[in-house]
């Protein structure tokens, strides 16, 4: 069994060149050695000692953000079991709707600060004394501030110069700061604000002792490379936290949030599946997907990634919406394998085509096997796998029963081991096993069906 | 009306800092001076030499790699009626699956290559005479070859060495060009392969003439970074075109696809949602996204936008699946905004929280009125622009209008802005206007039910 839980032993041993990918960094020792160990690591961000691929947090705003997704309206109950879920799941900080939005935004929150979490519990408000001295009575452990910044939203929304900005950004600080509480300082839509007057103001904010600042790509306009290097160009004006809020209008969410780790960011923002103004953020899965391909050891040891699924399923019952079919992780299709190309690698070695290992996350692989585009070198390849000789006429034989089996309901791997142990078992005894223990008397009629129809086929 | 279509005239001519976002790339004579006087406009890209961002190609491979994924299963008839919807849209190619994957894929490619559409078609094959044969007969415009060059591959899929590899790749690029017809030669799993063995394969195949090279990332684990990083290196050993192929498994598609442009590659694979293996790859809507965020004109004149939603039902319908709720651009609430500061300020000047013009696309923004997070400031500010002054008190009891409509039916800009010219009209005459035109009568008591209920809820 090597590290990465897949029963194949020959990854990383097989002598072979084992290139790591393509890095813009100079090659140093690496910082987080056990990452080698992983055959699916790509180390880049590891061993570049800006990065922190390797240590940030997740300030989850399912409950702030989320809640201005076009279909969420919580109520106080189901707000709690999000809450509890996501602490259960492991984020290190859950971000609630300001207290000044209503009456009712301000009870949940202190319901929530109530329900002693290991999660730090924060709120978002508007950078104005009015709404931070309602916030820091709430109970939470800490302030996000934000103000727009950019010459669009100076105009459009609140009207306020760079000098105002900044002072009333320092007084909410100072003022946050003597309740004994956190306070993050971020701007609106960084990146069409200018750099000069951005920088400026996180310095000052950075002097009187902010603990985070943060930059936020409202519209989804960012690209990747901007994101780092406005990351890292901060890096070097700030002494305190980075943290990183990242629409998707444009499909970079998640590659935004990796780049501006890797640029030294701290806090990565999410929220379940996404959701947020317009097409959202930044998903929990998806950045899971991602991070956990690049450092595993990390990820698994802070998330309790087998209960992704019912957090994704508690929220999308919420919000009443369906999984898309293409979700990171826990999309019907994620772990699914067709062409037989794919298929034959796939059972010879998982991480041939597989970067994440679906059990991680209590997911089960799938190989397509009733599809024109595979055949049965893939069965007899795994027979072999699992010492079953056999001749290559009952292999095809063996194959006619999978692919019937599959047309009846989804074959995974363990599935087809079963049926194949089966079928070699019948071959040296007199009476025949059940292929799979646990087929329904009506399935075993379709089966027999089936069975009936592909040997017509055949013949 | 400004360039981009929206009808407010204030864009870049405000006099406040215009910072077109941050970027690695030292500033240069911007080469496209037109993408400046969009406001969505972020140069980055364009302005780098190296960068293709405003030329890139399409090779659409729904009938290729999407015929992989797991709902897929296209007859003839469907894969002809998505082959002309993708040439009226206006991609640059079709790829088509192997001829070789059945007696019926070659006669599907046949048949499509007969349509005389005005995209090339493409044909995707192993890295093998035997296969080349049939490819080069059907009438295809190109050859895709394709071959695996990881450690993981060589030893688990097709066990063959770099030098056999070699040599084969020059076989068969030579005899393709010798039928007249374009080739193009890729690995698989590029970025766990090694990079002296990759650079000095595509070095070969480029001095034989191969028209394109590719960069696959089928496992989805490369970042955007690493992505520059390669193809920008690559783009400094080979002639020939660079082609992109991006699985999405850890999220980074699109991102990965926009980096790979920046460093110099030309044409990008898509598919219709990004159907394909596991989660699929770049999807050509959130390709789309991305691009008209950059270089909005080039994207316009290529592309027929305003087809996409269509093409999109079209394969969605043929697998089976629904339409991502935060799908890019068409998805239901890719243009909905809700937050009170963010509707006030959508209304005052869409751009400021909008990255891409819905119109575009032939998509209808939506402010969210019926919202404990919203305001009548929002609907204020909305008749003010329309020139229509009223009291606050009648800006108040128009919104309940507003609100009580919107909960009967989904409220669009324009529906609101009627709403809004009604009830102005309505205050200097006697007898009332409808509110909304088009209002069945079983709406139009649900909307009068709607009013006495918020009335009361007002006293």
């Amino acid at each position: 069994m090597s590290a990465n839980g897949h029963t194949n032993g020959v990854n990383g041993a097989n002598g072979l060149p084992d290139h790591p990918g393509f890095t813009a960094i100079p090659a140093r020792e690496n910082p987080h050695p056990h990452t080698a160990r992983n055959p699916y690591g790509h180390n880049a961000g590891v061993t570049d000692f800006l990065s922190n691929v390797s240590r940030f947090k997740i300030i989850e705003s399912t409950l702030r953000e989320g809640e201005q997704f076009a279909n969420a309206f919580f109520d106080t109950e189901k707000k709690i079991e999000i809450a509890k879920a996501l602490d259960d799941f492991g984020v290190d900080y859950i971000e609630l709707t300001s207290p000044c939005a209503s009456e009712q935004s301000r009870r949940d929150c202190e319901a929530i600060c109530k329900l002693g979490l290991k999660a730090k519990i924060l709120t978002h408000i508007r950078c104005h004394m009015d709404d931070a001295r309602v916030a820091v009575e709430t109970g939470v452990d800490g302030v996000d501030v934000v103000i727009g910044t950019s010459s669009y939203l100076r105009e459009h929304s609140h009207g306020k110069d760079m000098t105002y900005i900044k002072n009333t950004a320092i007084e909410v600080i100072e003022f946050v700061k003597s309740k004994g509480i956190e306070v993050r300082f971020s701007s609106e839509d960084s990146f069409r604000s200018d750099l000069v007057e951005l920088l400026s103001l996180y310095s000052a904010v950075d002097q009187v002792g902010v603990n985070r600042v943060g930059i936020a790509d409202t519209v989804g306009c960012a690209s990747p490379r901007q994101v780092y290097e406005l990351v890292r160009v901060l890096r070097g004006v700030v002494k305190c936290d980075i943290e990183i809020h990242l629409h998707n209008d444009t499909g970079c969410a998640i590659a935004n949030a990796y780049c501006a780790l890797e640029g030294g960011a701290t806090h990565v923002d999410t929220s379940v599946l996404g959701i947020g103004e317009r097409n959202g953020i930044t998903p929990l899965g998806g950045l899971m997907a991602r991070m956990i391909a690049v450092d595993r050891d990390y990820v698994m040891s802070k998330y309790k990634l087998h209960k992704l699924k019912d957090i994704e399923d508690l929220v999308a019952e919420s919000v009443q919406i369906n999984i898309p079919f293409n979700n990171y992780i826990t999309g019907f299709c994620a772990f699914t394998h067709k062409a037989g190309i794919h298929a034959k690698a796939i059972l010879n070695n998982p991480s041939t085509y597989e970067i994440i290992d679906p059990s991680d996350f209590g997911m089960t692989r799938y190989v397509h096997f009733a599809s024109r585009l595979t055949g049965w070198n893939a069965i007899k390849s795994r027979a072999q796998q699992l010492n079953l000789e056999m001749t290559d006429a009952q292999y095809k034989e063996c194959t006619a029963k999978i692919k019937a089996l599959a047309d009846i309901r989804p074959i995974a791997i363990d599935d087809a081991d079963s049926i194949i142990r089966a079928y070699h078992r019948n071959l040296n005894k007199s009476g025949e096993d059940a292929f799979l223990m646990d087929l329904t008397p009506d399935e075993k009629l379709q089966f027999a069906a089936k069975e009936k129809e592909f040997a017509r086929q055949e013949a």
